[in-house]
C-alpha cells in the first residue's frame, strides 16, 4: 500500500511536470533512409551476438519503440521524395514531388515554422544535402530532379547548417558549372569542405561538403573507411557545435542516415550493418545532448521508407544467423562493383587467381568465409564471363549497376549470413520509430509518417 | 492557459485511475504466429487499398504498437517452441524446447499461475491444441513433438476451454490410438467436436476440436471456405462464452492465429493476407468484451516471429503493391499442390486445357491477372514436365512440399502482386505488439519476447 501510494505521488509528479513543462526547446529528427524494421534489427542482431553488447543499440533502448506507415499519395510503397515530404510537413504527395501537395501547391516543413519562430536549424545528411530526405525540409519543386532549384531553395532558407556529401545541383546539363554555390554565398553561407575546413567559420550560415578531392555522391560508406571522408557522427557533433556557436537556445536539427538507403537498394547486408551502427553513433551525440537537457529535448529517429525488403532467413542457414562473417567483408557492393569495372578497363590483364586473392583479402573468402567447391567453379565461371569476354551484362539497380560477377560474389556472403532481399528498390513495408524526451509518449501509437510532424506541432503549442 | 490547466487535470485524474486501479481482470493474449511486421502491414494495405476502409484494421488502432525481439537461448531464429515458452513464462529456451529452460527445468507460465490464483483460463488455436504455442501455456517437454505427453498435461492442466482443430497427440508410432482422449475425460474434460457439438457440454472444462471429418491438422485456411470448419473468431466468441457461463469473474485467454505460419512457410502472400484479417476478425470480440470492461481489461496483441521473410516490394512491380489481385485467388498454395498431388494420382489424364480452366477458375489467371505469353508458355511446360513426365520433383518446406508446378503458378501471384520472401522458414525479424487496456503502456518500449510475461506478473502485483 506505501509502494502504490508513493507510484501515484511519482506518477502525478511526473504528469504535472511534462505538463507543466515548455515545448520542446530542443528538437532531433533522425532520419534511417531505407531503414526499414529488418536494418535495424540486423544491427541489433550484430550488436547483441558478434560484438557481444547486453544492451540493445541506443535507438532500441528509448522508452518509445514504435511503427510508421510509410505509403505515399500516389502509391503504397514511397520514394523518398514523397516520404520526406510527409516527414517534413505532414502531407501526403505524390512520389517524386517535393514539399508540394500532388496537385503542386507548396506546403511548409516543421523545420521552416520553427525557423520562423526563432529556432535554429541544422540538416545534416550523409548524400547530397539538395537530395530528397533533406530537400523536404527547405524545397518546393514538382519533381526531386530539379536539383539546381532545390540547391538555390537551400542557399535562401536562412537556415544555420546544412550539410552533407557534394551538391547534385551544381552544373547545368552540359556538366559546366552553373552559380548555385554563388547563390549560397550571396545569401551570407560560408562554405566549408571537410570538418576541418569549419575552423575558419566566421558566418552564421554554413554550408558543410566532402573535402573537394572526395567527388562521390555520398560520404563514402563506413566500411569502405576512405580516409579523409566525413562521417555522419561528426557531422552531427559539428551540427550541434555550430548552433550552440550562433548562441541558439532553440533549435531543430535533422540527421539523414542516407547511406542506409545505398545499402539497401545493393542488397549488401554487411554494408547496411554497419551503416545503422554508424547512424546509432551519429544519435548517441544529440543522446549526449539530451542528457544534459533531458527536460527541454525531443529525439525521435524514424525512417521514410524500407529499401530492399530486407529479411533476417534464408533457406541456406536454416532457422540461424550467423552476422560475424560480416566482419570479413571490407568493400561495400558498390564499391566493389567499381573496382571490378576499372580492373576490366585497365591494361592489366586479371587472371582468376588474382580475383582470388581480392576474394580473401576483401571478403575473407576461403580463409573465414566458407565458400563450397560449386561456389568456388561458378564464381571463376562467371569471373571469365564478365572479366574475359564481351562487355559483362550489368544487373541494373537505381543507384548502381553491378555486373553479373559482382552479384555471384555478394550471394555467397548472403548465403553464409542468412540475409534475404525480396527487391532493388523500396518495399511498402512498416519502418520504426524510436523517440525519448520530452513528449515522447505521444508517438506510442502506430503513426503514419505525415502525423510525425503533425504530433511534433501539437507539442508545440 | 485554461487548455493546460484542464489537461493537467484530466492527466492528473486518468493517473490516479490507473494506479488506483486494480490488476486486470480479464486478460487476453493473442499471438499471431509467424505473423511480423510485413505480414501485419499487408493485411492493412489490403483493408486500405482494396477493401477501401480508412481506419487501419483493429490491432493498429491500439493506443500501442510497439516492438519484440524474438531470439531463442541457442539462435538469433526461433521456433514457435522456444519463442512459445519465452511468450508464455518469460524464459528463454533452446529451439525445440517447451517450457522447461535449456537445461531442462520446467517453467511456470502466466496462464498456470493466474490459474493458481483462481482466473478462468481458456487457450484456442486454429491448429493443434497440443501444438507448440498454446503447449507452451501448460507442458514442460524436452521436445515439442512428444504430443502425447503435452497432450496429457493439456488434460491434466485444469483449465476451462482448449480448442483447435485437432489433437496430434492421439496416435502411438504405429498409427493405433492411444488413451490421451481418455485422459481428458478421465480428467473432467467434455469433449466438443465442432462449434455446435458446445451445445450439449455441462462440464466446467471443455475441449473443442473440428468436427471429425474434417481432418486436415488445422482448421482450414480462410481463403479455401471449408464448409463446416470452425474458425477463429467462432472459437474466441466460444471460449468468451464459456468461460462466462462458468462463472468467471476474472480469467486468461490466449488465442492463437495458426494459420499465419503456415501461409509463411508457403510463401503464400494472398493465405496470409486472409488469415491475418481473419486474426483481426477474432480479435474484435475481445475488443468488444473489453468495451464493457474497460477498466479491468488488458489485450496483447503479437507474434511468436515472422516467417517466410515476407517483403511488400519485389522488381516485377516497382514501386507498387496491387494487393487486388489477391482476391481472383481462391485457393492457398498448400491446397493447390493437395489437388495437384490428387490430379497426379486420379486415372483421369488432365490436358493442359484442363488446368487452364482450374487456373482462371480457382486463381483468376488470364481472365483477371495477367499472365504473360512467356509465363503461360513456362506453366505449360512444368505443367507437361510435373503431370507427364516421371514423379515429380518437390521443392520441400517444412509443413508442405509443392510440386514445382505449384511453385511456379504461385510465383505468378507475387509477381503480380508484389509480395517477396526471402526464405521458406522462420526469420529473425522484429514482430509487432499492439495493446489497449489496464497497463497497455507498459508495453510502449522495445520488448524481448520474455519481457512480455513479465510485464504482465508486473502489473499483478
Amino acid at each position: 500500500m506505501k509502494l502504490r501510494l508513493l507510484s501515484l505521488i511519482v506518477a502525478l509528479w511526473s504528469v504535472a511536470h511534462v505538463y507543466g513543462a515548455q515545448a520542446p526547446k530542443y528538437i532531433f529528427y533522425f532520419i534511417g533512409d531505407g531503414m526499414g524494421m529488418a536494418q535495424v534489427l540486423s544491427a541489433q542482431v550484430y550488436n547483441r551476438t558478434v560484438l557481444g553488447n547486453t544492451d540493445p543499440i541506443l535507438m532500441m533502448q528509448f522508452p518509445v519503440a514504435s511503427q510508421v506507415t510509410t505509403h505515399s499519395a500516389s502509391s503504397p510503397v514511397t520514394d523518398s521524395a514523397a516520404a520526406g515530404t510527409a516527414l517534413a510537413t505532414g502531407h501526403k504527395t505524390d512520389n517524386g514531388m517535393l514539399g508540394v501537395t500532388p496537385d503542386t501547391v507548396a506546403v511548409t516543413s516543421i523545420a521552416k515554422e520553427l525557423f520562423d519562430r526563432g529556432y535554429g536549424v541544422a540538416l545534416v545528411t550523409s548524400v547530397p544535402p539538395d537530395d530528397a530526405t533533406p530537400g523536404a525540409f527547405y524545397a518546393h519543386v514538382p519533381d526531386r530532379g530539379m536539383y539546381y532549384e532545390v540547391g538555390k531553395q537551400a542557399a535562401e532558407s536562412g537556415y544555420d547548417f546544412i550539410a552533407g556529401s557534394n551538391l547534385r545541383g551544381t552544373k547545368d546539363k552540359d556538366g559546366n558549372p552553373n552559380d548555385l554555390i554563388d547563390s549560397f554565398r550571396d545569401n551570407g553561407v560560408d562554405i566549408a569542405y571537410g570538418i576541418e575546413g569549419l575552423d575558419g567559420i566566421r558566418s552564421r550560415r554554413v554550408l558543410l561538403l566532402n573535402p573537394e578531392e572526395i567527388t562521390l555522391g555520398q560520404i563514402n560508406f563506413t566500411i569502405d573507411s576512405v580516409p579523409g571522408a566525413m562521417s555522419l557522427p561528426d557531422m552531427t557533433e559539428a551540427a550541434i557545435s555550430h548552433l550552440q556557436k550562433n548562441g541558439r537556445d532553440r533549435f531543430f536539427m535533422m540527421v539523414e542516415g542516407g547511406n542506409i538507403d545505398y545499402g539497401g537498394h545493393a542488397n549488401d547486408g554487411g554494408t547496411i550493418v554497419k551503416e545503422v551502427l554508424n547512424f546509432n553513433q551519429a544519435l548517441r551525440h544529440a543522446y549526449d545532448f539530451y542528457l544534459a537537457h533531458p527536460d527541454e529535448t525531443l529525439i525521435v529517429v524514424t525512417a521514410d521508407h524500407e529499401t530492399g525488403g530486407m529479411g533476417l532467413g534464408n533457406n541456406n542457414v536454416g532457422y540461424d544467423l550467423r552476422l560475424g562473417y560480416m566482419d570479413y567483408q571490407k568493400i561495400s557492393k558498390d564499391r566493389f562493383a567499381d573496382m571490378c569495372r576499372a580492373m576490366r578497363k585497365s591494361r592489366r590483364i586479371y587472371e582468376w587467381e588474382d580475383m582470388k586473392e581480392i576474394l580473401t583479402d576483401k571478403l575473407g573468402f576461403w580463409s573465414h568465409v566458407p565458400v563450397t567447391d560449386e561456389q568456388t567453379a561458378q564464381l571463376e565461371e562467371e569471373f571469365n564471363r564478365c572479366f574475359k569476354g564481351d562487355m559483362a551484362s550489368d544487373h541494373h539497380t537505381l543507384y548502381n549497376s553491378f555486373n553479373t560477377f559482382t552479384e555471384k560474389v555478394y550471394r555467397v556472403i548472403d548465403g553464409v549470413t542468412g540475409i534475404g532481399f525480396t527487391t532493388n528498390g523500396h518495399s511498402g513495408g512498416l519502418v520504426p520509430l524510436y523517440a525519448i524526451g520530452v513528449g515522447a509518449e505521444c508517438f506510442s501509437s502506430l503513426n503514419d509518417n505525415t502525423s510525425i510532424p503533425a504530433k511534433i506541432r501539437g507539442l508545440m503549442k
